[in-house]
């Protein structure tokens, strides 16, 4: 495509990030350069050396975590495509990592063409916090039950209406969404809740990972997670889990193959 | 021992900080409060309501981590020794922990009466450096020989001269010190190397670590850490590995049992 007299690409870019000093992903009038879509456009235009939006396969909050986000761009610069994260990156904060560029086809969009996500949420049991956790995972005084909580992962597998287990403040369509796996994995008094699925209402993760580990605790019983998906009362939920545990792990470009 | 009319007791703290966001573990003027001492002073002095003054095991220096470091200090205040961790946890900024307090002998002294201390100095390889580990690891750009840095280890291992790895900047009468273990320990890209010792001179972990690197990655040859062992000569070994990577884990305070 020709962009006024040049040759237009379109760039699939992966990125990194630590989401401690930032108000989120998307772009915010007044706070730009402290948003994440902010500071990488600015990173952008200094080497393009001409503006760049992005767009992302989705948002997310302040203070949480990205492996594998994805975002997409047009650009009229003829910069090698393997250049490009190098250069990024001298550009870019410590806490924001430009991974890999491609070039896409010109009609590919990182969040309509996205068939799926994959979050990790990690939290860890103990009687003191660690600082040295304080920032990737969330500090859970109390022991936890892995079978209740683990029965709990299991009911909430597959197409349900997610309703109960998202917070207001986004325009949706429908509340349906398919969880294609959620696990919860153990290693000491570290555990991670690892949950893939075709879509995620605002706030999914975060609410499903504070019910899991208020059953884990025994405030919630599990069959709150039945009568929530039936009666898509939010209430019957506890408070969702903080932003720091999570993480964006991947984005996925390719059909998932799902068995309900 | 009586204090002012008071019984005065001495207690031994065990702390663990990240110390990304401190001038290093020392008082200073000036920047008392970004100081961990200075730091933990503060808050010591809410919780007993008295001035307390702390001794450290040790210094570390701005940016590097503790996991076991100890204080010691006496007070007068009544407060039962079991709830003197979690009142302070209540005060201190979430990148300080108190671990444990121990009521301890009056004479009991945080430095004086260490045997010794173990560190670890954590780094990774790779193409791109993690937003994750920026704060905890050092991203080291190259390949690097396990075999030529493990050998490197055990030429250091046993009592000797390392005045040759040591800044200056600190008044000490010898330079002799002993290394009781030093290991360099793999996982996948996650390189460890984990040092114990009777006592350790000014950056003496950086510098060594920072020769291994160079070593491992073939800048310099193996032989420099005999001579730099035998000539007392700092110029034979590269730059100091930076302060973020190392974390100082353990203080004895019962003697080592160590066999040359």
């Amino acid at each position: 495509m020709v962009l006024g007299g040049k040759m237009k690409r379109n760039i699939k870019l992966t990125i990194q990030y630590d989401g401690t000093n930032y108000y989120g992903f998307q772009r915010q009038a007044g706070r730009n350069i402290d948003t994440i879509q902010g500071k990488l456009e600015l990173c952008l235009a200094k080497v393009f050396k001409e503006p760049i939006k992005v767009r992302g396969s989705g948002r997310t909050d302040g203070g949480v975590h990205a492996e594998g986000q994805v975002v997409s761009f047009f650009t009229t610069s003829v910069i090698p495509v393997e250049k490009i994260a190098l250069a990024l990156n001298h550009r870019l904060p410590r806490d924001i990592i430009a991974l890999k560029a491609e070039e896409v086809d010109l009609n590919f969009h990182a969040q309509y063409h996205a068939f799926g996500k994959k979050y990790v949420y990690s939290f860890y049991q103990g009687v003191t916090p660690s600082p040295f956790y304080r920032l990737y995972s969330y500090f859970v005084p109390y022991q936890l039950d892995f079978e209740k909580m683990e029965a709990a992962c299991t009911l909430l597998k597959g197409t349900h209406n997610f309703k109960a287990f998202s917070s207001s403040g986004s325009n949706v369509k429908t509340f349906e969404r398919t969880i294609y796996d959620i696990d919860l994995i153990k290693n000491g008094n570290h555990w991670q809740v690892s949950i893939s699925g075709n879509g995620f209402l605002y706030n999914m993760v975060r609410i499903i990972v504070g019910a899991l580990i208020d059953i884990g605790r025994g405030r919630l019983d599990i069959s709150c997670i039945e009568e929530a998906l039936e009666t898509t009362n939010r209430n019957l939920l506890g408070k969702k889990a903080p932003p720091h545990g999570l993480c964006l792990k991947e984005v996925y470009y390719s059909p998932i193959n799902y068995e309900e």
